[in-house]
């Protein structure tokens, strides 16, 4: 069965998308820690980061310092944090957050839910930043 | 001034080393969130690890895939967790956490101290992984 993150890259489950490219793809937390949360993941499913092979490894994190970059320029924040826990869903996926303390980056906090609107607001910030 | 980690990069500071080139280090955190929690740090200091040049944040993805394997190898868990924040020390680093849940990468916790004979066992149980 295919994990949720192929479902939002086949499309057959709606994202805000920031950006893609032929191995990879970048969309909004839809239940994120803070403003801008953002989730990088590789097309291909590998359920463990450090498994993927190591051209595939490299290439991603190469687009996500392309993403961060991004987020940082629309996001008000003292820094980008990334976390990479993978407890949940075995397909590997990196979240990018915006940080202002390192409560920022806490996984127990109540997640926060926008409105559509808001959540394309803050797409589309990101995605001219 | 240098960074606590250039200090420990120089020699200057002791630490638990896991392994070592000559853009790269790797070291036991001494106060670990759990036990065979690693840093891993680029030898040239820069605050925000998405502000490296791009071919030097490739290779410390690279160096940290093979110290995340052999820290998986080495200590009993589920997998290893990524955690870059960087609020209290101006020079990237990546934190290494082996998992178990989601409570492990919780950086509000309480650090664990462990007895210089047992940070060695964590060393060495890695080094030979």
């Amino acid at each position: 069965m295919s994990s949720i993150f192929s479902k939002i890259i086949n499309g057959e489950i709606d994202s805000y998308k920031i950006a893609e490219d032929d191995k990879h793809i970048a969309f909004l937390d839809a239940m994120p820690l803070v403003k801008g949360h953002t989730l990088v993941v590789p097309k291909k499913e590998t359920d463990l980061i450090f498994d993927m092979e190591a051209e595939d490894y490299k290439d991603l994190w190469a687009f996500t310092q392309d993403i961060a970059k991004q987020i940082k320029k629309a996001i008000p924040c003292k820094r980008v944090g990334i976390a990479v826990v993978g407890l949940e869903v075995p397909h590997a996926h990196i979240h990018l957050v915006p940080l202002n303390s390192i409560e920022d980056l806490n996984f127990k906090n109540v997640r926060l839910i926008f409105s559509a609107d808001e959540y394309k607001e803050i797409q589309q910030s990101i995605i001219n930043a």
